[in-house]
């Protein structure tokens, strides 16, 4: 039986539903797998949305990564950032200044907001990226219901009460449904001076039409449920600048308390250090088993690698996409260690898309199928629920959004810091 | 029937257990109320070392202040922090530079801690006063046991798994058995190059004997049930010293990853803003009906001031007796506006003190009764659910704890920021 000192060594970077999947299905293996995050926790993305709006709480859709993979006694976890990657020697190191040694290098870092060039704006639209972009956020459409509760200026109350989200896909469309349903229903009675009933909120998409990545039926169904909420939605306008007192689109000035990014991402920096030539988005070109195109013995993966499906084109940036690749990734490299045979490429096979408007209103895209309105809704609900890690978060969020079905209320409404202003 | 205008005015400062149980007693009362706090949700502070810990969520036990009393039309909520207060012409001035009028306000901002003329101490021994400490504390805790896991020291890794907590009332004695329990059981699997269940959890008091405040019986039992959990009881032994290494006690050098305050706590500083003569501890002095000594119109209560039990002693720091104050002196300043009379005496009624050590463990004193063990733990855990402002928190809690005792497990081991050391 061969020791661990022998076993082929995996370092996966990333510990996102990529790299997670990835280290799950080496679990067991022989195999010795060192996990990398930067975090001590697994974070389920697509409801960050609900932390930012006041719905859910951090811990709800967070989990420490030690806990999930636990039980493989071949699985090691190592918080710490990656500094350099040494693709001759076969070394990963990390700001810690430790070196881990590998045999396959797995990278999973996933994708940050890309701002088109205005990296300035980040400071005064933040998007639903990390949990304290969610907690900034939230903390910003809070004290701007505040600040217009106390102002004496009518003009300057309608500004703090308009929210603007730049970007029509998914993530706009829910924060803007999310934040619609928060000021017409969870804030609605709890001001003496304002109305929060009257709350400005306006969705920005540069293109034709938000959800383009629907098919039309699905994003006329999506406008109209967000006007039903209150939402203006405006398209073929481009945001030109945002500052801190608002955003100017098509040459007018649009004053708002809260301006929220939903409009693009990029691979994460981790791709560069790689060495492989990047796409225009930053992201790693693949061979067909997810391996780095040149460079020998690194595998890439979910939103920060560009992956052909089989018409040619990339791959979207989806959870379940990076999942699939993970978990492909994980059996193949293990078979592989097994028969040293290659891995096979990479099939990728769509379980459908979908994006919520707000209650009773979602959209799914199932290619062969489309479905939207209250039925669409309970499976988006069911199959989120379902997909997050850990039983004790899925009977708190449960619990949640029940509570939040039954009552129109928010749980997690907090500002985390004293209001001095 | 009056008019706003001309109902008589109560400026609340402060949304603890004392201010909100006078919000809510003058709720729906011919009084305009505006209530005042530095933060926008009510913190359920007697439950703050379970966010320290990892067990709960900081949304779990706090409660938007506005959600609390919206439904009372004559009470206002304004956020912000006293400046300053001129009782002569009975005005109250915010941060914001705004200004509230009263006649009659009520001061109820609470305590912090204390540490003994050593301020530089509470850079490196956070106590659980605040969300923001508890989130401090937590993340100290988790980060210490991240570091010793990749130490190739054994030495420092002692030192990093040695929690130690300054002051053996009922905050230190919970806090000691809740880190006991996370790193016995939350954390045991979890590591590979550390065993967590070998970490050091030591209590240090410099009286006698812990729990001080409860008969010697039930001191005996909690020293007893600490130890069992495996934490080590100093007492009549002062810390000298506190820095980013540890503490010095006795002359002696503890190395230690986490150190935590629970030793003493003062007025909070809006005290002195009355121009009232205050008792060593920063204390307000107060007439039987709560009224400041020397101060027309302006009342206090709860920890921030001192009232005289029937002895003469001054009433415990605790949400009991804040709560009891507060509702009485909502009731008698409402029936004093309707009928003229002056305010009746306060009068204290015990509900009994409390402290909790560890599961299946904890001690109640009913001044007539005593109670230890299994029982006390679930009279303590009924009660504390049962007092958690909000269904939506109890039915959160209740889970969580449910959860928690099944399987040991705690949901809330999140680490917010990036893990760079």
């Amino acid at each position: 039986m061969p020791t661990p000192d022998n076993l082929p060594r995996v370092v996966i970077v990333g510990a996102g539903f990529g790299g997670l999947a990835c280290a799950q299905a080496l679990g067991g293996k022989p195999v010795q797998v060192t996990l990398v995050d930067r975090r001590n926790y697994h974070l389920f993305v697509p409801l960050l949305y609900q932390v930012a709006t006041a719905a859910l709480s951090p811990a709800d859709i967070a989990r420490p990564i030690r806990r999930i993979v636990g039980r493989y006694k071949n699985i090691e976890v190592a918080l710490g950032t990656v500094t350099s990657v040494d693709t001759a020697a076969r070394r990963v190191r990390l700001s810690n200044g430790s070196e881990l040694p590998y045999d396959k290098l797995v990278v999973a870092t996933g994708s940050e907001y890309s701002y088109f060039g205005h990296p300035e704006w980040a400071e005064f639209a933040p998007g639903p990226r990390s949990l304290e972009d969610a907690r900034r956020i939230r903390a910003q459409l809070l004290t701007s219901f505040e600040r217009a509760e106390v102002s004496p200026d009518a003009a300057r109350q309608d500004a703090l009460m308009t929210t603007v989200i730049v970007g029509g896909g998914p993530t706009g469309v829910e924060m803007a449904g999310s934040v619609a349903e928060l000021a017409r229903h969870a804030l609605a009675r709890d001001f003496r001076n304002i109305d929060p009933r009257r709350a400005k909120i306006i969705l920005i998409e540069a293109g034709p039409r938000i959800l383009a990545g629907f098919p039309e039926p699905l994003s006329d169904y999506a406008k109209r449920a967000l006007e039903k909420l209150g939402v203006t939605v405006i398209t073929n306008e481009a945001v030109e600048s945002i500052d801190a007192k608002g955003v100017v689109v098509a040459g007018r000035r649009i004053d708002a308390g809260t301006v929220i990014w939903g409009a693009g991402i990029k691979a994460s920096p981790a791709a560069a250090l790689l060495g492989a030539t990047l796409d225009r988005a930053g992201r790693v070109p693949l061979n067909p088993d997810l391996s780095v195109k040149g460079v020998a013995d690194v595998y890439a993966l979910g939103d920060m690698a560009s992956t052909p499906d089989e018409h040619g084109a990339p791959l979207p940036a989806l959870a379940q996409v990076a999942a699939q690749q993970g978990a492909y990734l994980g059996r193949a490299l293990a078979k592989s260690f097994a028969d040293g045979k290659p891995l096979p490429p990479f099939k990728f096979h769509n379980r459908g898309n979908t994006a919520i408007v707000g209650r009773n209103a979602a959209v799914f895209d199932f290619g062969w199928m489309q479905l939207k309105g209250w039925f669409a809704w309970v499976m988006w609900a069911l199959i989120h629920v379902y997909l997050l890690v850990g039983f004790d978060n899925r009977a708190r969020v449960t619990l949640q959004w029940l509570w939040a079905y039954l009552t129109y209320q928010r749980g997690a409404r907090l500002i985390m810091r004293d209001f001095d202003s």
